[in-house]
């Protein structure tokens, strides 16, 4: 290791992430386990964590650390060169915000958080309105720390899925919103398809189920655990501890089933990466919108697939005997049933990213500063009105229904849940060509029905999980699909998916 | 604020007390939620965290300030001169620890206490005998941090109960012993008592219940959770955040009653000190022995007395309807059997303090050099066999029952418990008699009966818990009892409450 000319720069690194350990463990706990009197002290413990983070970022001797392995890093291989590049791509973001701005910042996020909770079981939405405005405040002085970005959500975007811009994603929502438009008109016509099983099913029954899922997909439990909360989420602590949370409802089986699929999906990402990155900042998931594909491909790809229900509903009905007569093409059609509705988790795959654009579009307004937030739920409903033809009833079915823009920020947010389902249909299409093409030729349709997600599995493993944030999306998508981001694969899946609808209606 | 001379002081002492804050989260979660392949990341964590907080102490700006608070404090008053005296105290003490010590000793807290869990479920014994042999090697190395010591247990017993020594002890011991070994050899022959009902009993019932008592006494939810665990605990977040842990066996609801009322007893402690302190190092309990009188006092004096069966049977039978035919007296006899046993914390109160008085003298032995970690489970057997007639089968009911050797160091881990039972009856005594005292009279038994246990709660938050650690223990005892601490009323207590047992035996 001495000879190593990364060393020193991996040893600053180190005691970074073990800044960013804890954060993530405070973050978990403030979700799934903190009594109410917990959140203000909580809210300045994560400050001062964040703040001692910004200050090691900022220290003159990591300049010097990486520096240094700069300079040795052409001789030393494409793990020293992609370490150099991302460390040298984080410090100079960080170096452009101060750490008084980083220590506000966090305290204020646990204050919105804690709101936003507060709200949501009938608590004072006048508080989040007001938090929400500092939010926003907050999150225009951020953006303007990067006076040469074209648009000030582009500081947000880049931070999160490098070299996305304002200007780059509207075309491919344009594009999107064409073929999505008139396909949610024509679908959504379709007789309502046989409901399934309302329950009431037992919350322990329901999270051991879908844990034993989220297992079977290769979801590593010894170096994982699930828990209940209000808003589903996967978080990572370490290389030997991913977590994810997931939401219960005793009459609808498939808020935890999709829940923790989709957590699963992202929470298998970061348990795939290759443990030699533990300790920098290239452990975990490269962007947003590959995180997203991978939630998004267990969730969809495979979990809303018929084959998926041929595996899955003869283990629901050893546990939950009311699935007895459902048959898995009656599931398969339950789940993918499309009709424009109020909340985008439980949104089907065709409304979804019209969901996606509303926000996006939203934050570009608020950050642009022509949208006020005092004005976002009443522009909110107006959106849902025009784009989907429903109306929320309420605030938690409208803008309160994501956390994001009560954890600190509003930017960036949103672009990658849409990224993500392009992506995933690319993997997929990907991963299904190279598997068929292998000796003896691997069916993966058969191999979701058999239960058998191995292949899949180490495929995403190989293409996508072990390189973290070593490779760039761009590099990473091409060597892996052979193509450039492409809205092709997702738009020919949705169509060959759906289509029935169309013709049934 | 900018005028209060300790500000700057205090500005220092919070960011300290951020980093507590987030190690006891991890701490928790380490022993509530953490999946095995966490432990390795957690225990770097950990160390990280505890070497940031040395560095803090060791701050020469820290210093500065607290010289300032120093020259100021004499015009201050009591609560400036408190916080200038316990800071002091904890800087020298630190002073006195080299930083790369701190995060030798934390990392490896980590990696023992893995170990010892792991073999509690069957894992290497072997390991944590070599981990625990590396645990005496740091903990005599600490000792000798404190060459003034008469004892090299001393420096270990006073970072938790300032002002006892090994030669304090001594005699204090030897008193109880005694009385408390022909006490045993009489009242243990007694006939057995009808045993209470053997269930087994739903988990999540006993955890409800246990908690409904908690919450009786005086236990605020809304700054607190409880959640079951291998060992049980209690701990300290921030004000609005203390927490227990606790046990539960199927077959025995006497372990999940004691071990919440226990854990209670600490948490409310924590709770009840005044808010003014939180952010400085005044904010806690102030002892190990004054912390367990208060676990004591609430688990025994209170939880296993007449009159709170006399309470608690109504409720438990709402729950479990097997406890139908037991009546208070049954269940007063039933937990104040007396036997020798081989688990300290479910022993009864005659045989504890022989149980504590084992690992003190072997604690001694091991700091001193005298018994080597190879030789402490056959020590462990001889005193067992020699003072209370009983052999341990295996491990897991001899030398690995307890977590505290397997937390990072071997010294000051016990002597607190037989304090606390001392104090618990010194403090119990004083508050019946202040009520008794009042106008009209309140008889503490009556209220305990009736399930009002308000007044209890309030004498001893107004006497003990609110002055956190700003008085030391002598005074805070003569203050609230008219006497230091005193022997007599426990063994006045326990004569009382057990003296049938001989008429019976």
């Amino acid at each position: 290791m001495a000879s190593d000319p990364t060393h020193p720069l991996r040893a600053r690194l180190r005691e970074i992430a073990d800044l960013d350990g804890a954060v993530s463990v405070l973050t978990w706990d403030q979700a799934v386990a903190m009594p109410p009197g917990g959140g203000a002290a909580r809210g300045q413990v994560l400050a001062t964590l964040a703040r001692l983070r910004h200050e090691r970022w900022l220290d003159p001797e990591l300049e010097r650390a990486l520096e240094s392995a700069e300079a040795a890093a052409a001789d030393e291989g494409e793990g020293a060169a992609a370490l150099v590049r991302v460390v040298r791509r984080d410090l100079e973001r960080h170096r452009r915000v101060p750490s008084a701005y980083v220590a506000r910042a966090s305290e204020h996020a646990s204050a919105s958080y804690d709101a936003w909770l507060a709200a949501r079981h009938g608590g004072s939405v006048d508080r989040v309105l007001a938090l929400t405005e500092r939010t926003l405040d907050l999150s225009r002085e951020y953006a303007a720390f990067f006076p040469e970005a074209a648009h000030p959500a582009d500081a947000w975007i880049d931070a999160v899925d490098e070299g996305a811009t304002v200007a780059t994603l509207r075309p491919l929502f344009d594009r999107l919103r064409a073929s999505l438009v008139p396909w949610v008109a024509a679908w959504s016509q379709a007789p309502e398809p046989a409901p399934l099983p309302a329950g009431p099913f037992d919350a322990s029954v329901q999270l051991e189920l879908a844990l034993s899922f989220a297992a079977a997909f290769g979801y590593d439990l010894t170096r994982g655990r699930q828990d209940p909360t209000e808003h589903p989420f996967a978080i990572r602590f370490a290389h030997g501890d991913v977590r994810i949370t997931t939401r219960v409802d005793p009459h609808d089986l498939t808020q935890v089933l999709y829940s923790s699929l989709h957590e699963a999906g992202h929470a298998m990402y970061e348990q795939g990466v290759d443990p030699a990155w533990e300790g920098t900042p290239l452990a975990e998931g490269v962007s947003a919108g590959v995180h997203e594909s991978q939630a998004r491909l267990w969730e969809n790809q495979v979990g809303r697939s018929l084959a998926w229900w041929r595996f899955a509903l003869p283990r629901l009905r050893e546990r939950l005997p009311a699935f007895a007569g459902v048959t898995p093409e009656g599931a398969y059609r339950a789940v993918n049933r499309v009709r424009p509705s109020l909340i985008r988790t439980e949104a089907d795959e065709v409304t979804y990213d019209l969901h996606v654009m509303i926000r996006f579009d939203l934050e570009c307004a608020l950050l642009e500063g022509r949208l006020g937030v005092r004005d976002l739920p009443e522009a909110w409903a107006a959106r849902y009105a025009g784009d989907l033809g429903v109306v929320p009833t309420g605030h938690v079915d409208g803008w309160l229904q994501d956390v994001h823009w009560f954890s600190g920020s509003i930017g960036g947010a949103f672009q990658g849940y849409t990224l993500g389902n392009v992506m995933a249909a690319q993997f997929y299409e990907a991963a299904a060509r190279d598997l068929a093409g292998r000796d003896g030729g691997v069916d993966l349709d058969r191999c979701v029905a058999a239960g058998d997600f191995a292949p899949l599995h180490a495929w995403l493993r190989e293409h996508v999980h072990r390189h973290g944030r070593s490779r760039p999306v761009g590099r990473l998508l091409r060597d892996a699909t052979g193509h450039d981001l492409d809205v092709r694969p997702y738009l020919a899946y949705l169509e060959r998916k759906h289509a029935w609808q169309a013709a049934a209606a």
